[in-house]
């Protein structure tokens, strides 16, 4: 009885809906002003649609939407319907009109599906407005509602190909989102009398995140993540082997961050059948495609067969709901999500999730940095409610503790000083996402400020892409750089020291040329083009090689560090050794991850303290530390579960 | 990938175990002389059958067969072919003439679908004869291979009908066997590389003992009980309905012990479409068949609807595969199973499961005495490996110090003394299974022994019925009692001092008779015939109720321990009240279960020592003060997971 009927009835909630919707669409009738004709209210993924022939009345009434949206407990969309809608080329004429010059609208086109009219611009929040006046407006004249996008001062070819790939899929979407619309919303079948995490990677190690959180009536994942660095695929993969993983039934997946540990294995979710939503922040969205296209185009390149292809990053895009920070979104009948600020990377999030009817609340961190960098603010410690708290350990040992930012920033001033003196180059191997968007700022501070004399700084490939995708969403950097570029129009990352390369041709140019710096991935010199700008550049003691990130055992980079010297290359089939004579540094103190004290303190200022702390993101040893020392400090009960095991939240 | 190939291929392994069995037909054919002809060679479940034309010369030579076993690692029985065997009517005449009279035979039948005969006496061991000879002899002269059953000196019902279930399912009962051979000796298809248990009920808490255990290739259940004391279902069955748990493959059931709460729900699994085998000892298989259809009898009567019904048992019994302790029988392709004594109630198991090829070793010790009994031999603490161990904790609270039994047994007599002498009756409640017998030996022994005049003792339906299944099999009891009964011919039960009862009138004759003590299930005064007994000699200020065992919270028992004296009850409509005046006395100590220093000693005498200690079956507090006491005392790594958690063994 208990198991036939489990799984019975799931998802066949289309009449359920229905009959959600018609009270609905009660309640919106009772509050709305006479003159205001709804035409249509539907769905679309977690959000509440509402279809308008006045929607110039709406827009002008801000009051009304906040009004139903805490009324009905959703997220609202107002959209004209099609009789409400000017003719497009009218429209785009009344929109320049409307728009000021300075906003530099670089593209506008139309959405038939939605009712929308995608405003391209360099200062999208010109055509916003004080207050959405500009945007109300807008909607006035014309009855097309604008969504509004950032025209990237740095072209970034991910964002356009995503962008593209969203326009031509909107139909799909649309549907997709209408689907989805139905299961969230459906009535909970079962009495939410616990909830469990299951283990499935990343628990005492580093790599192949993944997290999966189990309800009597939800399955969703947190993260789902790849180790690039192990040796086969069962290391490499999270265990989704196992029994309770049921790839149909997983509803939702959340992504913390867009670091392959974290997002890597989504294509292959989507590859094996997964058409539920992917949801994360809109960076996360852009940089995971980013790094997931790059982890298939290497794969490829080095004759390594992955369970998933490109098309299946483009199936994970077109499913992919982005959340900002702070927006509460009903992701399953009874789980809500809350996005967070982590400080890890751009975008990186911390997820909290409030479980059934005030049941549970779980915190997963996600990799985090509790300290202000140039780039981001600290993680977020506060939070309305908190039961149990989930969180990472990279840096969790008793002597992982940093040098200061400050100190960090110096030395790397003092080393690159000393090179471009002497009149050597300093190459900095570096990831494409977090660390050499971290350090160009700082570079950029330096130079502004005159304590660096002004020397070329060379941002190749995959790190310029990334940096694009930066001065996407500036909304997402720290307060510091984001009051630069919206206040003072100061944009660290167009800054004219930085360059662009990406063909072999012009990294020669750059071997070859003046003293400069040098950023390029990969960041443990495995592969990439850091090796072969090392190869140019390592037998000439002038030059200076600085690690500003972690070196994993069996990594070029590691043996570099352990002063191996004679290093030898297979070049067209035969051996070549290298005699390595450029100074070799390590820099410590950039990391994107909180160090040990910064752990201990983020627990100690939580708000409210949680009951139970999982440790997670960390080899066994610094996992086992921290969470014995959370416990004897704060006497919080603590856990470092192993992979595989499932742990009651309540 | 990983995914779709889980799944694919677990059971299609009929032509693989044709490989097998060919290899194996090869070792045959290698080590026996060239005058014993093998026709067929299976596997029969765990069992590998080989069949001959000349079965007295294998007989004739006992090493044969275990030189096989050891080659093999198989455990192998020999059967006669069809061609050898004698007719029937000349085979039981012949029996007759090689079997001396004093073994009592009862009965001869034949099962023709395995070539056995069935020989069923008072003294089995005379028709074994000494080191088999008489057996042998049988085989020599009939080409039959005995198989000989004890006619219990009481009567048994259901052990009756177990037999004649499975004569008259002998057929399909091999075909069952044939099947699961293939499947138990298939080729493991994945590397053993981790194993783990998910608790699914009985985890801090007593009642639905059931735990799953899941390595790459194999998914058993070590217990499947119900709480009976249970308001709902949900807290009355265990956690089946989590996704991990997959009815259609598990492979294996293993049970413990009788008691319901350890295999009250087996029969859910059977009405479900579990069609594989339930491991257990013989008297746990016959006990068990009694206590669950009682079960299901009492909820009839009660008009409770039970998520499974009669016939349910009877496919489990069809489905039994009964083992010896210490016999070692490969039940999935990874996992050997091994039961040893527990000493909790006759046939109870410690289950040993050696997992892999050397990788674990498991011990879930059910429920537990580590104390010799007058029926039982205590626990078994010595085992071949042990890396974890999970154990009960029923008494595991520190306060928990029962008085010896040597006390208990003579307070038990003084009070029989007390209210014999003043012309009153003993009402003593019990549970079927357990202490009912205990109680009926010491009787025995302090009446036989003088010490307490000889007076009549009444045992009530299921107490009789439970009872005589411990005379089928008396080797499963402590030495002191086998001895008494094989060597000295003296069985306790079977003294003249005890009084079937079966039928109300015999009820009210025990009531109104002279002086005696009745011993009646239900244990707890809810329900059953202590209630009658209850109500007819509460009254009276001569008798005396005794209460041996616990008494939960919100039953009769606990009621009348906590000194209620006025019980209502409704009796043909009506409110009927009683006026209790009988003398009620608690005597603790005759438990089946280890008391909290029996158990911190268990732990102690262990051999080899585990390095991780699982607690279960006790509330919370008492499993988590075990655990506790057990790290503090022992440095063992302890855990006392919560039901839904999956705990990695390796």
């Amino acid at each position: 009885m208990l198991i036939l009927l489990f799984f019975k009835n799931l998802f066949s909630s289309d009449s359920m809906t229905s009959e959600i919707l018609k009270e609905i669409r009660k309640v919106i009738a009772s509050k709305i002003p006479e003159n205001v004709e709804i035409t249509k209210v539907e769905f679309e993924g977690p959000e509440l649609v509402v279809y308008t022939k006045n929607p110039e009345i709406v827009a002008e009434d801000g009051g009304l939407i906040r009004t139903l949206a805490k009324e009905l407990k959703k997220r609202i969309i107002v959209r004209s319907d099609a009789s409400a809608l000017l003719d497009p080329e009218k429209t785009i004429e009344k929109i320049k009109e409307i728009v000021p010059e300075e906003a530099k609208i670089t593209n506008i086109y139309f959405d038939d599906v939605t009712g929308e009219v995608i405003v391209e611009a360099r200062k999208p929040g010109l055509v916003i407005g004080k207050h959405g006046s500009t945007s109300k407006s807008i909607i006035k004249h014309t009855g097309w509602v604008p969504k509004i996008l950032r025209t990237p001062p740095i072209p970034s070819k991910i964002v356009e190909k995503i962008r593209k790939l969203l326009r031509r899929e909107s139909k799909k979407r649309r549907q997709i989102l209408r689907n989805l619309g139905c299961r969230i919303h459906r009535q909970p079948k079962y009495e939410n009398d616990w909830a469990r995490i299951t283990a499935l990677g990343g628990f005492r190690e580093v790599g192949r995140s993944c997290l999966y959180l189990q309800t009597p009536n939800s399955k969703i994942l947190l993260d789902c993540g790849v180790n690039v660095a192990a040796n086969d695929e069962k290391n490499a993969y999270p265990y989704l082997n196992i029994p309770e993983f049921i790839l149909d039934e997983i509803e939702a997946v959340v992504i913390s961050h867009a670091h392959l540990d974290h997002s890597g294995f989504v294509p292959y979710l989507y590859h094996y059948g997964y058409r539920g939503p992917v949801y994360c922040s809109a960076p996360t969205r852009d940089l995971m495609a980013l790094l997931q296209l790059d982890h298939i185009d290497i794969a490829e390149r080095e004759g390594r067969e992955l369970p998933f292809n490109a098309k299946d990053v483009n199936k994970c895009l077109k499913h992919t709901i982005t959340l900002e920070y702070g927006e509460v979104t009903d992701i399953t009948p009874d789980i809500r999500l809350t996005l967070h600020n982590a400080g890890h990377i751009l975008g990186s999030a911390i997820l909290h999730l409030h479980i059934g009817d005030g049941q549970h609340n779980l915190v997963y961190t996600g990799d985090f940095k509790y300290e202000k960098t140039r780039l981001l603010e600290p993680a977020v410690t506060d939070f309305p409610r908190l039961e149990t708290l989930v969180m990472e350990s990279t840096y969790g040992g008793k002597e992982d503790i940093q040098p200061s930012r400050e100190m960090a920033e110096k030395r790397l001033i003092k080393v690159i000083y000393d090179t471009i003196k002497r009149g050597g180059k300093v190459l900095i191997p570096v990831f494409a996402v977090g660390r050499a968007q971290e350090l160009m700022v700082v570079l950029d501070e330096y130079i502004k400020s005159g304590i660096l004399e002004e020397i070329p700084i060379f941002v190749d490939g995959m790190v310029w892409e990334a940096t694009a995708i930066h001065t996407t969403r500036p909304e997402y950097l720290s307060k510091t750089l984001s009051d630069q570029i919206f206040h003072y129009g100061y944009n660290p990352f167009t800054s004219e020291i930085f360059n662009k390369v990406s063909s072999s041709d012009e990294r020669k140019d750059v071997v070859e040329g003046e003293p400069c710096v040098i950023l390029s991935t990969s960041g443990m010199l495995a592969g990439g083009n850091s090796v072969e700008y090392f190869k140019w550049l390592c037998e000439d003691e002038k030059n200076t090689l600085v690690f500003v990130g972690y070196q994993a055992e069996g990594s070029l980079g590691r043996r570099l560090q352990k002063n191996r010297r004679d290093i030898t290359f297979e070049e067209n089939g035969k051996m070549k050794v290298y005699k390595v004579k450029m100074q070799i540094e390590t820099i410590e103190g950039f990391s994107g991850h909180s160090d040990r004290k910064q752990l201990m303190k983020y627990v100690h200022n939580l708000s409210p303290k949680p009951e139970k702390i999982l440790v997670c993101h960390g080899n066994a040893y610094k996992s086992l530390d921290l969470a014995s020392s959370i416990y004897k400090k704060y006497r919080i009960e603590t856990r470092a579960p192993l992979n595989l095991e499932a742990v009651r939240i309540y």
